[in-house]
């Protein structure tokens, strides 16, 4: 059966697509995209998730198996012109599928509930990029869930699901507006919730006995760090040795220097 | 005394201060540009480092510790027009000071050498904000040194400066064309490497005894990971353990993870 004409980055399907790079259409609709045969995959494999595909004329060469595998779940692909692949695409080289999946994000009670070993709540995180490497570190750390609380970024930004390399589909996420309701919520769920903390006093490395509990990790903003009230909140506030003459680490590389030590000390 | 007139964007200096935004330019004149009074701060450590300040004409009351510390060694510094001060800048807003440095990379010998507890090898690392934030992690992990090999970034790329937040003044780098001389190097020195490799054989969380060793940590490209040859060279190949589905991690956080495993089992 010959291919449909591609879509023009004209059509009416692919406009709308498009204004989902806006948060509030996002937010209205309930939808975003997932850039890539990655995000795609990952999409595919969250039940309900994926809606439908859009892929650039060659893209059902490049990918075969992919938009089969999405066929035979019933998600429609459509091809579309490469100028329309680019303009709902933000990434400089379009891989050329691009998925318009339903929100992700799930309650924070479904994350901050009893019977989680690890979960990490970040507060305020502002850039698209650190919380989407956040959200890849936690999954790789084998974190049950993460929060992002707070004026924290969209996790449904285009930057936050490319930079999670499509952990966002890997593991639930939730929106809370408020980190302190958030605290205390994991505390309700009997989880100890350690802030990482430059300042903090206890050291990472010192700390396995602590590290062993159920654990609720609680990380600030990328550039001011923790609320002092917030910090006051939490069980510990537990900082990362500077060995050398570093002031401190990014956001991301304390995210995974205190899940990492966590799950060590919960596997041994 | 009056401050003189500050010069203009046009001006001789300014212009040829400029040009040390390339790395031709760089290379030729020996000399590069630390934007930011964190990094000026950073190079008036390294003795000989600093060789001339601009600052925006306001700077002086912004930063009048950092310009008079300048000059109480010698270090003089010239007010520049705001619009000079953006055109030395690569900074979306730049913080008003910027100093001419000499470069700061070291003979690899000087890092790879007898003596070293633990040293970092990046081997084609081609983003300078993730060679910056590598730095910045070996600093803060209490790294003796750190090698760029390969095709890697330049150190003295305005991104890597900025993303390591003072590091490259804190901690002695080499540039070594050759990755595979500098595993060599390291090994001649008697020190241990260790490759970063997602399919290596040993645990990083289960290799105390190994890492305990003097060290030389070897990382590959952000993409593509370690050559095959080069990762068979290392003494051993070091996965860190995925416990959930994320495929990897990236390149800044695998490194922190390895350079705290091992700061944290040498110092136990």
């Amino acid at each position: 059966m010959p291919l449909p004409a591609p879509l023009s980055a004209a059509n009416r399907r692919v406009k709308d697509a498009r204004r989902l790079s806006r948060r509030s259409e996002r937010s209205e609709r309930r939808l975003f995209l997932a850039d890539g045969p990655k995000a795609v995959e990952g999409a595919l494999q969250v039940e309900g998730c994926l809606v439908e595909v859009f892929a650039a004329p060659e893209a059902h060469l490049a990918h075969p198996g992919l938009l089969a595998a999405c066929e035979s779940v019933g998600v429609p692909w459509t091809p579309v012109e490469q100028r329309g692949i680019e303009a709902l695409s933000d990434a400089v080289s379009p891989a050329g599928v691009i998925g318009v999946c339903r929100l992700l994000d799930v309650p924070a009670q479904e994350v901050l509930r009893p019977g989680r070993d690890l979960v990490a709540i970040c507060a305020d995180v502002r850039d698209p990029g650190n919380a989407g490497t956040v959200v890849r570190c936690a999954d790789a750390a084998g974190v049950d869930g993460v929060v992002l609380a707070g004026s924290s970024v969209d996790l449904h930004n285009p930057k936050t699901v490319r930079a999670s390399v499509g952990s966002v589909f890997h593991l639930p996420v939730a929106l809370e507006p408020d980190p302190l309701a958030a605290v205390r919520a994991a505390q309700a769920a009997g989880l100890t919730v350690l802030a990482a903390d430059g300042a903090g006093e206890v050291d990472l490395f010192e700390a396995d006995e602590i590290l062993a509990r159920p654990t609720a990790w609680l990380f600030g903003n990328e550039a001011w760090g923790l609320p002092e009230e917030l910090a006051a909140a939490a069980d510990h506030r537990v900082a990362i040795p500077i060995h050398g003459r570093a002031e401190s680490l990014n956001l991301a590389t304390a995210a995974a220097l205190c899940l990492y030590a966590s799950a060590r000390a919960q596997r041994t």
